[in-house]
This record gives C-alpha cells, sequence and structure tokens, in this order.
C-alpha cells in the first residue's frame, strides 16, 4: 500500500517565485482586515497564582512578571484553586497518569469517567451524561448529529446562541429558523409556519455571557410541548452557580426534567476543562454511537477527569461559592452605578460596562492594565455585535470588597481622563 | 432584554402522548442498526496503573479490578507515566491550579502556552505554531478556516484521511477532490484537471494508523510544487517517534520545510492531551485570528500544556524510547508472522492483525480480555473499511519480550479454537 518515496522525481529548481506569494497576499489580506477594524487580537502573557486567586502575574511588555488583579475569568468560583480538586488531581496523576492514552472506544475509557458522568446525570437529574473534550465540542458534536440523525429536522436557534451552537448546526446541515433573542413571540412564530409532521429542535443558552441575561426556560418549553419540539439549553454559564445543588438555571427553576438535552462545561464555573451533554439513555447512547467529536478524539485526561468529579461534588453541597459571588457581583453593579458607570443591565453575576466601539474598550483596558494592575479584556466582534463593544466584568467569592472600591475609582478616573460620558 | 418567565401560560395538561415516541423510535432504530451490523460498541472500564504500563486493572463485568495487559493505547512511549512529566504537571498545578480559565483572548493565555507553542514551532522548524484543546479540533478548525479564507479554493484529500480532516474539509465548504491512498498518479491527475488559477489545498497524513503505512511526503510536495497547491500534513500517529528529534516523518526526511501546516496531538506519543499546528508566522496568525474552534473555547489547561512541555522536550534529545518502540514493533511482527498469524504488512510501530468481520474480531478481542487478561479493542466500522475489521496491537518500550511471546501463543490458541485460517 505504501508508494514509494521517489515516484515522483523531486523538482530540482526552486518553485516558479510568485505563486506562494499570491497565497500570502491573501492571507496578508485577511489580517489587515482585522488591524484595519481594531479588532486584532493580542493575547496577555499571564499566570495566576494558585492559592491567591484573582492575583496574578503579567509577563508581557514588563521587565519580569508584574503583579495584577484579573476581572476577566471565567474560573468564576474560584474552583481551579480549590483544595479538594488539586488534591484530587494530584491523586489521579499519581495513580494512572498523564492522560487517558485513546479514544473512548479504544483504551481511553476510565473509571473516572464513568464516574464523572454518573455525577453529571445525576446533577441535572438525567439518565446519562456523555463528556467531550470541551464545551465547544459538546455543542458542535451532539446538535450536528442529533439533527443529522433526524431526517428533516428543523432548527431553531436563538439570535445570540454561542459559536460553538451555530458551527453544530451549520454541520447538521438542517434548515435552520433564528429567532430574535428571547422573543418568545418570533420564536412562536417560526414553530407555527413550519410543517408540523418535521422532527423540530429548539437550541438556547440559559445565561447569556455577555449581556448576563437569562432564557425563560419553562415558556420555551411551553412551546416545545405546544409545536412537539425537542429541546437543547446550554447551561455553560450557569453549571455551578445557580440551583440549590449547582445544576444550572434549569436547577434553580425546575425545569431540567422537561428538556431533552443539557449541555455544560467543565472550564469555567468547575474551574478545569472538558464539557458535557445530560439527556436521558437513549439520546446519550445515539450521540455516544454517531458522533464524531466523540468518537475519533482522545478521551479527557483522567487526571481533568478527577478534578472536575471533585469539584461538582463539593458544589453540590457547598453554597458559600455561589452566595459570595452573587455578593461580590451585585455590590460591584451597585458601585458602578453610583458612580455613574455605564453598567449593563444584568440579572447574574456577569457586570458588563457598555463602551460601544473597539478601540476605546481596548484603550481603557490597556490604561487599568498599565496604570493600575487591573485585568480585564475588551470585547469585540465577533464575540459581540459591533456597536456594542465592551468590559465584561466577571467578580467572584475572592474579589474583596476593597478591590472593588478600587476598581471603581480607577475606571472613574479613566472615562474622566479619556471624555468618556458619565450618568451621574 | 431578559423575558419573563410566564410570558406563555405553561401546558396544563401532559402533552399528547405520542408526539415523544415518534421522535424516540427514530433514535432507538439508530442504535438498532448498529446492534444488528455487530458494531454496536461498549466501552471497556479501565485503570492504568501509572509506573508499570502497559499493566492496568479492569472493572466491567468482574468482581473488584482485575489485572490486565494493555496492547492497544496511543500513549506509544509511555510518556504519560514518565517521571518528568508528572513532575512537570505537579509543579504547575500547585504553581497555577487546575484550569486556563479562560480562551485564549480571554485571561486563558499562560506563559505555558506560550512556551509550548516556541517549543513546536521549534520541533517542525516552522516559525510559529498554536495550541487546540486536541488533534481532532486543530484539524477541523484549521483544515475549515483555510479554505475559507482562500476563495474558491479546491482540497485534495486522501480517502484514508481521519474524520477531523474530513470534518474540516466538510465544514470548508469547499470543493473536495478525494484522491486513492498514497496514490501519486491519481493525486496529480486530479491537480492536473483543476483549474490552474484557483487556491489548492493537498491533506493528507503521515502514519495511517489502523494500516501502519507511510505517505510518500517528499513526492506529493513535489506535486504541490508543481501545482502551486499547499500543503497539510497530519503528523498525530508520527509525532515524537519518528525523526532524530521526534518532529515525526516530516523531520526523519527532512521535509518539514516544504509543508504549509504540520498538524499533530499531544494526546498520543507525548502521552497527555492537546492538538496544535505548526506553521508560518503568517498562517498561524490567520488562523488564530479566524478559527471559531480555536477562539471560542476555554485553552488547554496549563497542567496539560506543562505536561507536554516537558515531555516534547524529553523526546527532543533522547532515543531510548523510539528504540525502544521499533524493537518492541519488529519482534512482535515477527512473532506473529512465525505463528502464521495474518499480520498485515506495516512499515511502522502499528501491528494490525487482519479478521475481516466485526463480530469474529469481537470474539477473539473477548476471549483475549476473559481469559488471557489481554486488552485490544476490535476496529470496526467506521474506523476502517467495512470488511477489514482487524485487531490493532501498538507496542511500546515497555512490553516486555515474554508478554509478546504469552500474547502470541495466546492468540495461536485462539485462533485454532475459532478455526480462523493460520498461514504456516
Ligand atoms: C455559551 C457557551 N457555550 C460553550 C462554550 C464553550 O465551552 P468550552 O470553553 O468548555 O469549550 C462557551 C465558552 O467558552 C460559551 O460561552
Ligand atoms: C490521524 C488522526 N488525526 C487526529 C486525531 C485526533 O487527535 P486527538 O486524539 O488529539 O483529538 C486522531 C486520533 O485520535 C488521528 O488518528
Amino acid at each position: 500500500m505504501t508508494a514509494s518515496n521517489t515516484a515522483t522525481p523531486r523538482l530540482a529548481e526552486a518553485p516558479p517565485p510568485g505563486w506562494q506569494s499570491r497565497y500570502d497576499a491573501i492571507f496578508d489580506a485577511a489580517l489587515a482586515k482585522l488591524h484595519g477594524e481594531g479588532r486584532y487580537r493580542v493575547f496577555i502573557d499571564i499566570l495566576r497564582n494558585k492559592g491567591s486567586f484573582p492575583d496574578a502575574r503579567c509577563f508581557a511588555g514588563h521587565n519580569g512578571p508584574k503583579p495584577i488583579t484579573v476581572w476577566c475569568s471565567n474560573d468564576y468560583l474560584s474552583m481551579g484553586q480549590h483544595p479538594k480538586v488539586i488534591a484530587a488531581m494530584e491523586a489521579a496523576l499519581h495513580d494512572v497518569g498523564a492522560g487517558s492514552g485513546g479514544t473512548r472506544n479504544i483504551g481511553g475509557n476510565t473509571h473516572y469517567h464513568i464516574d464523572l458522568e454518573a455525577e453529571l446525570a445525576d446533577l441535572h437529574g438525567k439518565e446519562g451524561a456523555l463528556l467531550f473534550t470541551s464545551g465547544y465540542i459538546s455543542n458542535e458534536a451532539t446538535l450536528s448529529t442529533l439533527a443529522k440523525v433526524l431526517p428533516g429536522c428543523v432548527i431553531f436557534s436563538d439570535a445570540l446562541n454561542h459559536a460553538s451552537m451555530i458551527a453544530g448546526i451549520r454541520t447538521s446541515g438542517c434548515e435552520k429558523k433564528v429567532w430574535r433573542h428571547n422573543d418568545l413571540e418570533h420564536l412562536e412564530q417560526l414553530l407555527a409556519e413550519t410543517d408540523p409532521s418535521l422532527p423540530k429542535l429548539i437550541a438556547f443558552e440559559s445565561v447569556y455571557s455577555m449581556d448576563g441575561d437569562i432564557a425563560p426556560i419553562h415558556a420555551i418549553c411551553d412551546l416545545a410541548e405546544k409545536y412537539h419540539a425537542l429541546t437543547y439549553l446550554d447551561e455553560v454559564h450557569a453549571v455551578g452557580m445557580y440551583g440549590p445543588r449547582g445544576g444550572g438555571i434549569s436547577d434553580r427553576e425546575d425545569a431540567a426534567r422537561r428538556l431533552t438535552v443539557i449541555e455544560g462545561t467543565l472550564a469555567k464555573a468547575i474551574g478545569v476543562m472538558g464539557g458535557y451533554i445530560a439527556a436521558d439513555r437513549r439520546v446519550i447512547d445515539v450521540i455516544r454511537s454517531y458522533a464524531p467529536g466523540f468518537i475519533f478524539t482522545t478521551s479527557l485526561s483522567p487526571v481533568l477527569v478527577a478534578g472536575a468529579l471533585a469539584s461538582i461534588r463539593h458544589l453540590k453541597s457547598s453554597n458559600v461559592e455561589r452566595d459570595g459571588q452573587q455578593a461580590a457581583a451585585a455590590m460591584l453593579k451597585r458601585l458602578f452605578a453610583e458612580a455613574g458607570l455605564p453598567v449593563m443591565s444584568s440579572s447574574t453575576h456577569i457586570v458588563p460596562l457598555m463602551v460601544g466601539d473597539p478601540v476605546k474598550a481596548k484603550h481603557v483596558s490597556d490604561i487599568l492594565l498599565a496604570e493600575y494592575g487591573v485585568y480585564v479584556q475588551p470585547i469585540n466582534y465577533p464575540t459581540v455585535p459591533r456597536g456594542t463593544e465592551r468590559l465584561r466584568f466577571t467578580p467572584g467569592p475572592t474579589h474583596s470588597p476593597a478591590m472593588m472600591r478600587e476598581l471603581t475609582n480607577a475606571l472613574t478616573e479613566i472615562w474622566q481622563r479619556l471624555d468618556m460620558p458619565l450618568a451621574a
């Protein structure tokens, strides 16, 4: 089967000048477009300090590491440094080693994976759960596979759904109907005008992470039942943080049993890395058996799985972290509002500050880092729509009141320096 | 923006019976198809023993853990238990914690990531490298983005390319031309008949992991230069194992500089988890800036990154593991051939044994596990074409000659018991 290495003679000369540079010109143009729009991204180089998060060290553009405070982490509850999580990961590292060594089907199915799937199924009150290497791939693989298995399926997608859900919907090749964000009338209109005999799937999120608003889960489930649609809920920004056991908004509102699929990540409030879905046994088995993004990839490292297991178990019974986060978010919103800063209304732990311009958002963020040791990343298109560029703060249980007052003062000073309007 | 929870009245009655069961029937049919074809997958539940791999413990269907020997791991060089890797992961765990807490752009870009990318760029002699959460998503994201950025791009794909490459090519929406596996004449024919003015990309693997054969890299690069095509090489089953520094087949054959993109995994010979590409600075920047599968996902845990860094650095200068693996593979092939077992010809570390039937392959594998404590997973469709179902052994530096002789004797006994033909 192996063809010989010398089946074609090597070209003696260099390739004709010019053809490579035609590719280069296309790539350069793609990059120039980003620079031109002020949204070329430069990654800031940091190391968080375990045990004292939100403190961290920043490397880029300084002589040696400089201490900073992180205000934009999605390790929302600081579980990434929780002693139980660290201890569980260390134990797994020494028991079974660094990686799983295979796909779930070929050598990579460990006892840790099975335990965590059982734990996640229980967390969401579902019959089963399935682990993926990330929340991104859990959305992409599940949505594309579910819709492919259902012939003629039509997907109803909230306009602000995450890129990974959009990727999955696109891959499915199904007809897609986008409903205006959280607009139930529009959703019902689209459902009503669709052939009743076709399979349907409504895909949405619970907490929308850039605005901090929440979907009306029960009302959407009502429509799903009325129009015989399956439901798919991304709880990535709610798992661990809402509900008496941290099962998300669907846990808090006792709606989990009404949803076909609940999707989550292990990388945000859980503090580790990985993604999953929870659903009834049948749906789990279909995705497990048919989704390329689940089948053809090395399974999550058992070290990560052990850490996630410890984190979820802790958050099932502890409310300290959730309460601390809600208190911090409420205080920061109040301080921002009192200072006249344009804080966006948010019913969750997310505190967005509207700037409305990509260059200004980056400028504020640069000053915060250089002069105040505050790290908050500006959020630009395509993460949010153009013209709604913002700073997005994620205060958590380890952000102290003193830190919040310093942050508010810094922002007020910068807002005045840059002649940006304050409300009060 | 938030709609109310009670905008639509809850349905008082239960949903009409019947509509849910229509979905269930479709799911059941999808699963029944797999059962009917003898390729419904049951995952075996194992834990590897760090420090004494290939020894492991098996859980399912036994009273308590039972010791087994793993013969189908892709932790090819046992780096998943290497003391340097374990120590580096433990240090990172204690220095920065469990996860990165964000996407690369928003808080998840650590010094570890930057160091590993520099190390990978150096390993492949390229200007830059980019990390992904898995090899699967590195293929999916890079191929789809590269081809989307090049207007009118035509992709030439080897017929045996991995599912993750196929996923990326499909997502790109480009025209795709499939060339017969490793058939240079067919590739040239397809290139020659394509409009010379269109951008072109040739996508292939170095080591094909199910057959163990190798692509003629230089000859393919010759064709790429002749027809002005970019090249994309998946080195997932070669990185760490071939070349003087473990840069893969392109390292061994001094071909890396001729390739546009080299893709690899951190989950097989490197022993940890994650994926990457290496390429010139311009290509890296385009993928970094445009690929949803890179942008919209939490970055690799720094703990994994630290482990991969230690593993790659070690394998850059140590040949012990590579030599041990090659010696083990040569010995196992010889033992199988001498016993008359239908070992497939393979020029690499992969030792496939042809069975040609999914039910028989599973039967042999079941007996090996139950009676001999040998774990080797049967490989069925869609991983390999129907009718070529096989057992695939991956001997490594920690499989001893005694283990290999026992394995050969076990297989010979089973082959005779099941009346399967032996050659000699
Ligand atoms: C709504 C939503 N879904 C899914 C993801 C992907 O999760 P992960 O980071 O685990 O890939 C994210 C962010 O990363 C997200 O914001
Ligand atoms: C050829 C090939 N490419 C890519 C992958 C995916 O790599 P990963 O396991 O890191 O997702 C695999 C197997 O898993 C593979 O065999």
